[in-house]
Parts: C-alpha cells; structure tokens; sequence
C-alpha cells in the first residue's frame, strides 16, 4: 500500500499566494467591469532590460547551431556566471565568496526549501513571525514539526515574533535552534539588519554551531550604506552561514527564473556523534543528483546582468519600484495609517485600519477599492492585524490605487 | 547543534555521471593530442530545431516589452504547454489524459527524485537493477533505506534482476512494494515493455494499492507500432501509475530543460489508517510551495515541439540518432559483442568483451579507443560485466568509434 508523507496532512490551509489568486479571481469573475490593482503576489512588472533580452537572445541562438548548441550544463552552474556573481555581487562589497561555493539554481523559493532535506529531521528551526511562508511550510513538509496549534504555531518550531514593539528586529531566542531562517531586508515587514545585528547572529551561531540561513532575495533594494546586503560582510560569517540570493526582484526574473546559494566550504554541520561534515558537500551531493542545472539561455541572460550596463540598467528598474514604495509610503501615511518598511525595501508594512484582521482588510480593500494586498496574517500569527502593500507595480496603477485607498 | 541528513553519508560513492566526467577530465587532460569520443553521459548533440528556436525567441521578445512580459507563471506551468501536451503526447495515442493532471518542470530528474519527498518513509521501494541511478540515490537520501550491503545493495530496497537471462524484464517481485519504479524503454538495457508486460504490472499494483512511478523519458525513440508510449494506453492505469516525460532526450532539451509528470485526480495514496488520500493534491501543494514554475520562454519553446512541423523536425532528430544506434548495434555485433537494446531506444546495452569488469572495460576503451561509454555497473549491481552505449552523438564520431573499436 502507497503510504504518503503524513507531514503533509500537518499544512494548514493553501499557501498563501495561491490563496490570494484564488480570491482575486474569483472577484474578477464576479465583477468583469472592475480595474483591480494588483500589489498583493509581490510580482515584478518592468520588462527585462535591453542588455539581458540581447543575451538571452544570443544564448538561445547557441541553441540553433552544432558548434555552439549546449546540452547537459555543469548541474552548480557555468563557471562565467558563477564568476560574475562572486565579483559583482559579493567582492564589490567586500565579501570574499568564491565561484566555487557558489550553486545556481531556478529559484530561492525552490532552494530554501530544498535545503532542509541535507539536515537531520531532529534539528530544530527557528523563524521570524511574520515571515515568507515557505520556511515555516517546507519544515513541515519535511517532517521537523509537530502538528499545528491554535495559535497558528506548529510544535517544534522556534518562532521569534517581530512587531511594532521590537522594531521588527527579534531577539535571541531562549531556547537554541540548530537552523535559523532569517530574511533581510524582511519580506514581508521591510526591516533591515544592522552590521551589529548580524554580528550578533553570527557570534550566536558561532556558539551554539548552529547554521543561519540567510535569505537575502530583497539586497538590492537596501538604500542605506551602513546596511550590509551580505552576510559574507560580517566576519566569520562564512563559518556558520548559507546565503540566499534571487535575480527575481533585482532583475525581474520571475518569470524567468534564476536564483544562487553561497554554501561556503568552510561551514560543517555535524552527525549525531559531532563530527563535522562539510555541508557544501551534502547540497552538491543533492543538486548534481535531484537537479540538472539551469537553462543556458536563462545562464547567459543572468550574466548580462552583472556587466557594467545590466548593472545600470537594472540600478534604474530598481530606482522605479523604490520610487513607487516612497509613494504608497507617503499616501498611507498622510491617511493616517501606521506604515513601516519601504526605506530599504519593496515591500510597506502597514498596521490594518480600525483594528481590522488582516483577511478582513484584504477582502474590505478588495471590495471596496479593488486594491489587492497581501494579509499580515499570511505571513505567521504575529502578521495578523497588519497587511502588506508591495512596491511592485506600474506608475499609474500605484498612484490610482492610492486615489482609491484615500476615499475608503 | 545543526544536525546532518545521515542518510547522505550512505550513499556509495559520487553520482555515477559526475564519476564519468572526472575520469574523461583526467585523461583529456594527460592526452591533450587524443581526440576523445563521448557516448557515455547519453546528452543530446544536434542543436534545437528551427520551429523550437524561433518559438523560443518569441518568447524572448515578449520578456522585453512591458505589455507583453511575464512574471510568475502558473507553478504547474502555463495551460497552453498542458493542454498541447495533453492533445499530441497522450490523446494522439488513445491515451486519456487532463492537462489539468500535467505539471510541469525543469527535469525528470528532479521530478522523479522529488517525487518520494510526498511518500511515507516506510513506503517500500522497488527498483529494477540496473537502471538509471537516480531512484536508489534519492531513495536512499529520503531515508527509506538502510546501509549498503556488500553486493551493493542498500538494505530496505526491492531489487529487481534485469539480465540477460529474464531478457531484462523483471518478473513481478516476491514481497510486495509500495512505489514500482519502471522505466521503459530502459535505461540504460534498451529494453522495452509490452502491452501484457505493462498491464501485469497495472493489475499488480492494483491489487496491491501499490503506486508505479513510470519513467518514458525514452518514449519517442521506440519505432515498433506495438509498443506502449505511454502507461495510460493500459485499463486502470490512471488509478495506478504516475508517468514522469521530458523534451531532454525527446527534442534536445537537456540544457534547454523542460519535462513534465502526469498524476491522474483519480489516483489514491493511503494514510497510515488506510485513509484515501489524492495524491495529485500533495504534488500540488510541493509543487506550489518548493518550486515556481519553468522559465517562461523554455515553456513557449517546448509547446513548438507539440505543433505540427514541430513534430516532424524532432522526428527527424530522432530518426538521425537511431541511425547512430543501428550503425553501433550492427558493428559491435560484427566485431563480436553480445548486444541488446538499440532498436526501441537510443542505448545499446552490451556485455564486455573478455568477462572485463564494467569499470575496467570503460578504462580499457577510454585508454586504447579514446571513446567513451557507461560502466553497466553504474546503474546497479547487475549491471556488472555490462556496458552502454549511447546512440546521442555525431554520425561522424559515431562512425570514427566503430573504427577504432574494430581494432581493440
């Protein structure tokens, strides 16, 4: 008898994106006349710059000749890309990662999950509350939970709630996990880590020989010099942490799909009798037998972004989402709503007006603005009673739904 | 403390592929003067076809254009790709299939190792041995084994003999497993499946509640009219079997990537009380919460395969690489060899000459001929003393290695 993963059962409701789309739909259908403005998936909408399109182009042309037509790629990635990314994104700033520890791979999402499978089902993790769903499910789809409570808290994860009180900056946890989620700057609250802050994180994890993972997807959108975009920047870092990177948002590869992970050679984890393993060794074990590499057009795309001219490029799509988030930051505040985030990030955090739940407030918005967010609540119990507005958008469709949100 | 997976420490040596390409490395570079002749990691050679390619840059071109861009697709791939697949893969051969039952992914590799992450770890697997080494390796990662056995089973696993003797299809194992790995045609015997052959297995598994996770990544190489493509050609089979399909092989998308897995609505997975659970609803939910879609151009590209010049061009590549399987056939039989598959496949499956080892065998002939194949006992035990073939190369090297083996 076919037995399935019972962790599966644990999952409460659909995951969250889904959900939203499955409302917004729904709406849509029921009410064809209706502009809705979507800033609730957190999708980019600026097309691909011309530098990356050219690559692109040029990557599929390899793909029409015998001389130059790619079959099986390196499973890690092709070492020009990989060089790129250890210069431009990490050496730039001082981060000394190499090529070599560098994994490219279709998607952060898809390796922030993954990750868990090179870990022991004993280890503990702790996450954000609110944060990215997909840490909290992927742990229990893994097995390394117990079942859901009322709370909305799974048993056996550490969660580390962040709020208004705290600044969306957690502290320490009492009890100590072998994993640790952490996400700046945060998707969904904005909030950024200090230098000190990851210090703190880094000399924690040095302690406990616990590893961090740290998903840095939202890096480029960080305005404020003294904010580190790399955990690699911090010192010792490179001995306790796994770095998330994602051209989605920075370049607007969503529908295109490109994202790396440092794993550098120097972090261990440890079996049950404390002998250390080199991780990096268990993830290439992974990808070069779960995994068969990134398309080589999509390769040869990436790497354009890392010229001087993609860099350019991309500097002023980036400069446009940010411009968006200072307006929607402004227009919220000045009707009179609690707004955070959206300095150093795509991303507004916004308490819910008039105490409303955060669902409540996404249909309410929905109906009666044909806005769409994301509700707080979706993101960990901590979000509930705040609600995510998303920098991602045209121009004219952020300034119109402000228009709306004016006259709720 | 982070805890490793302890299952990877009990995987046998590297990934069979990686192995091969480390000691080709090796040689290449002590014989800069040897032109070396690959036919063992089995990747295509001829380049995309005209329709796929301008297919492919249309989809480029739409990424460049605001109202025209894609962001995140559908995570089980666009409907358009689904429902082409659904007409020209499956519904041309009287096979039944919903594109609503079609995900879409970046690999058959990773789908058919993934596929366990939505299986009970008590879940007893079967495999035939020897096939292709990615089942054993994620089986083993996933934890449903135990250590490796000194004949280099792992302990937990059915194997089942593919040999000479039973002419490579297995007879219906003694104690009863809960997942079937089947492959057909095989990699890497070249062995195909008959209707009777497929529908003892369908009738098994449903007397079984057993699950057969059915591997046709080889299905468009089989030239016999009588041949399965498809395990939904046979009765019940929805209720049974989930088919894993790809374009690497079938249209040279092994650096393009794109393949796709079919999981019927109306097949059942059972709790641990024997409870009826969909398994298509877990795969979504993986799918939708580990992986974000493929890559939206590399979707456009796969549906041009679907269209009707399509068709023909991939036919033709096709038909050039099973040339290059009758040429080999033909000559290792004139120069001695006992050989099988090859004609319903692109592998030529072939014992050794002078009871060699596999791995020295593959020695010898990198040494002496300069051409590379696949050690038969990279795919399990009872590969030992076997070696492969494989038909994706150049007709000119193809030709040039039937010489110099001539002469071994």
């Amino acid at each position: 008898m076919a037995l399935i993963n019972e962790n599966y059962l644990k999952l409460a409701a659909g995951y969250l994106f889904p959900e939203i789309g499955r409302r917004v739909n729904a709406y849509a259908q029921a009410h064809p006349d209706k502009k809705v403005i979507r800033m609730g998936i957190g999708d980019v909408t600026r097309p691909l710059t011309p530098t990356v399109i050219k690559a692109f182009h040029e990557g599929v042309e390899e793909m029409a000749q015998a001389a130059t037509f790619k079959g099986y790629g390196p499973e890690l990635g092709y070492p020009f890309l990989r060089e790129a990314i250890a210069e431009k994104a990490f050496a730039s700033r001082g981060a000394l990662v190499s090529p070599d520890d560098i994994f490219i791979s279709d998607g952060s999402k898809c390796d922030t999950g993954n990750i868990q499978e090179i870990f022991g089902n004993s280890s503990k993790i702790a996450i954000c509350d609110p944060v990215y769903p997909v840490y909290a499910d992927t742990t229990v789809m893994s097995g390394k939970t117990g079942n859901i409570r009322e709370n909305g808290y799974y048993d056996g994860i550490i969660y580390m709630p962040c709020t208004a009180a705290n600044h969306f900056i957690p502290a320490l946890p009492a009890e100590v996990p072998d994993l640790i989620f952490l996400c700046y700057p945060n998707n969904p609250t904005g909030a950024v880590a200090t230098r000190e802050e990851l210090k703190l994180w880094v000399d924690y994890a040095l302690e406990h020989r616990s590893i961090i993972l740290f998903d840095a997807a939202y890096e480029a959108f960080i305005r404020d010099p003294e904010i580190p975009h790399s955990i690699y920047e911090i010192e010792n870092a490179e001995k306790v942490a796994i770095e998330f990177r994602s051209l989605s948002k920075t370049a607007g590869f969503t529908g295109t799909r490109l994202a790396y992970t440092v794993i550098p050679s120097q972090l261990m984890g440890y079996d049950q009798h404390g002998n250390a393993v080199p991780v990096k060794k268990l993830w290439d074990r992974r990808h070069s037998t779960k995994f068969n590499g990134v398309s080589y057009p999509v390769q040869k795309a990436a790497a354009a972004v890392f010229t001087d001219e993609g860099q350019k490029e991309t500097q002023a799509v980036i400069d446009y989402y940010m411009g968006n988030a200072s307006i929607i930051k402004t227009n919220l505040k000045q009707n009179g709503y609690e707004v955070y985030g959206g300095d150093n990030a795509p991303y507004i955090w916004t308490r819910t007006p008039g105490n409303m739940k955060s669902w409540e407030f996404f249909d309410h918005l929905l109906n009666k603005a044909n806005v769409v967010g994301t509700p707080g609540s979706g993101f960990g119990p901590a979000g509930e009673g705040y609600f995510r507005f998303s920098a991602f958008a045209n121009r004219e469709n952020v300034l119109e739904a402000m228009e709306r949100i004016k006259v709720l």
